[in-house]
């Protein structure tokens, strides 16, 4: 016998879950909607996330269920747990990760600082909170958004009036003004231990991830205590088991403000893969199976991680190899193994090193090849 | 269409090119003798590598055929070859990795460094040679062995008799004196690029490979030249396409001799996976698909690798997981999901730091939970 994990969905997360599964022995099995997805290698199962009697018979060939998304319908969630299944995160954290409605309220509740929000259910609330907060507001719907879909700044509540006709109750949030975006990932297993990777810092176009430098700059200190304990807050009051991301705005008055939550590795934590003793898929699989943490201190004094957006027109990462390997011999390339099209996430480089400028070009330089 | 790779042998070196591939999206396919084995997630076709149209139909599927292992016999290999399939490394360099006494021949004629050795066809040959050298002799078998099989210690030519018997030519070698093990690891592309690791030192026990410290203490300057230039020159004049590992001699006089030769990711290099920039598997890979070679620094001032040999007698290495990776959070473990059995290797872990003595006991301290 051996260690059993169970993946639900195919994507890149669970790709690069792989590695640490075959470096710790565990047996990882994804549960994909195609053959042909990132995780191609481990896919044991193809099937609907949304269908109990598909997800329940592959969940009892595992040990433990974890996510590469988090869009499984609670009523699976339920299932799963009626029958004995260990799922982590478990329905009740992952609740959190999947309604921002619901995040907020619960934050909210917790003291945790967020941004100023309101349910909003009708034009005449939007208004409202529009003109209480200097003519602008941000939108959201409280379920499905990812990577800057499902969000919108508006002026007039009338930008809003085609969600409001859909029936359900949206998120608005002021419009903060923020330095800069940070993340903080921690890990959390079941009986309760907790450990962080240094705050990093994000840098978003278009509303996606395009850089990451860790640690974040001039975040060491007071800055990078509050973010850890209120990364460590959110997961102990909420239950997160497995790797819990929480991204920041750092407000130009220094306030740190919980802005998403995702119950999984993160793309804000991918140079963990390259520049920490254990990296978050590692450490996901560790926390999932409830045995202790490993260790996160940083291999190189800055990482930096720069996203492959779009990829080469004419196919795959590797007709690029021989001049960015050439190039940039000290750079890691990750490929998704995904078919290239315009803006989609297939692929991450990181450097690492003693000089930011440095690293922070090796790293731009070497994405730079792959674009395009 | 993406780049495709397939190793004959389906051990621990195979299972460890996994991480490397999914990494570079590289596309592993695995030939392995049964179908559970270490490298499982990755096997495509089970058959025997002695089998010409077996080992022709797999080839077939991939650009690139490379070895866990180095028994494929020259003529599987030769008819790979004349139907125009990329092996690598080639017949003409795996041929003195297969055969004792024709890499003795041949690094004597180069002029690099070796003990003193004789080819011995009889009784009286070996005789003569104990005679010559103190009255002691170690003699090989000139194929087949590996881990300290297939080599023996002698005082008389009749301990050697069952050997001869056998009607093959043995290798005769002195009893080399010396001060310790060292190994050096090198990859050399098609096109000529050569890498190196920097030196390191092996302690054997009972003549398996037990810890690998890198770099080799107090092997800065004269002996990592030495070093690195009889493994450059071992790589080009021999034509080594991939990793190459050369086992040496540090003689109690100062000297460098060359003790055996692997063309394959080796035991000695393991510590590369955790403390290299790129590690030896994700070189061998870019090697074998003559892309430009990865930075081959240290990841840390000293890494030491310590192999489990045995494992624990009950079952797999993940139930001693629990209080493993309690005391030692920063060690990194690699299981080979191997079935344990006294003395075999089933995994390693691989720890890193500042202070070698304090490495080498968390190193250790690692190990010893997995064994008995």
């Amino acid at each position: 016998m051996t260690l059993r994990v169970g993946v639900i969905g195919g994507g890149q997360l669970a790709r690069m879950m792989i590695p640490a599964a075959v470096n710790l022995g565990i047996e990882l099995s994804v549960f994909a909607e195609t053959a042909g997805e990132s995780a191609s290698l481990a896919v044991t199962t193809v099937g609907d996330f949304r269908d109990v009697a598909d997800v329940l018979a592959f969940a009892r060939t595992v040990d433990v269920i974890t996510f590469d998304h988090e869009h499984v319908p609670q009523a699976v969630l339920g299932a799963l747990v009626d029958a004995g299944i260990a799922v982590r995160p478990g329905p009740d954290a992952l609740l959190y990760a999947q309604d921002k409605l619901l995040m907020r309220e619960r934050l909210s509740q917790l003291g945790l600082p967020v941004p100023d929000w309101a349910r909003i259910e009708n034009e005449a609330q939007l208004a409202e909170f529009i003109a209480d907060h200097g003519g602008r507001a941000v939108v959201k719907t409280a379920t499905g958004g990812y990577d800057g879909k499902g969000v919108r700044v508006v002026r007039a509540a009338a930008e809003a009036s085609d969600w409001l006709e859909l029936g359900h109750p949206l998120l608005a949030e002021e419009l903060v003004q923020f330095r800069r975006e940070l993340a903080q990932s921690v890990a959390r297993r079941p009986s309760g231990e907790v450990a962080c990777w240094p705050v990093v810092e994000s840098i978003q176009r278009d509303g996606v991830c395009a850089e990451v430098i860790a640690p974040a700059p001039s975040s060491r200190g007071r800055l990078a205590d509050v973010a850890e304990e209120i990364a460590r807050s959110v997961a102990e009051n909420l239950g997160v088991t497995g790797v819990l991301a929480v991204e920041l705005f750092e407000t130009t008055d220094e306030r740190l403000l919980i802005n998403e939550l995702a119950m999984r590795p993160h793309n804000t934590g991918h140079w963990t893969i390259d520049g920490s003793t254990t990296n978050q898929f590692e450490q996901h699989l560790r926390a999932v199976l409830d045995l202790p943490l490993g260790a996160t201190g940083c291999r190189d004094r800055w990482s930096v991680m720069v996203n492959i957006l779009g990829g080469p027109e004419s196919g795959g990462l590797h007709e690029r190899y021989g001049i960015a390997f050439a190039d940039e011999p000290a750079v890691k390339v990750h490929d998704y193994g995904k078919t290239p099209r315009a803006g989609r996430k297939v692929g991450h480089v990181t450097a690492g090193g003693d000089d930011l400028d440095q690293v922070v070009f090796q790293a731009r330089a070497a994405a730079e090849h792959f674009q395009h």
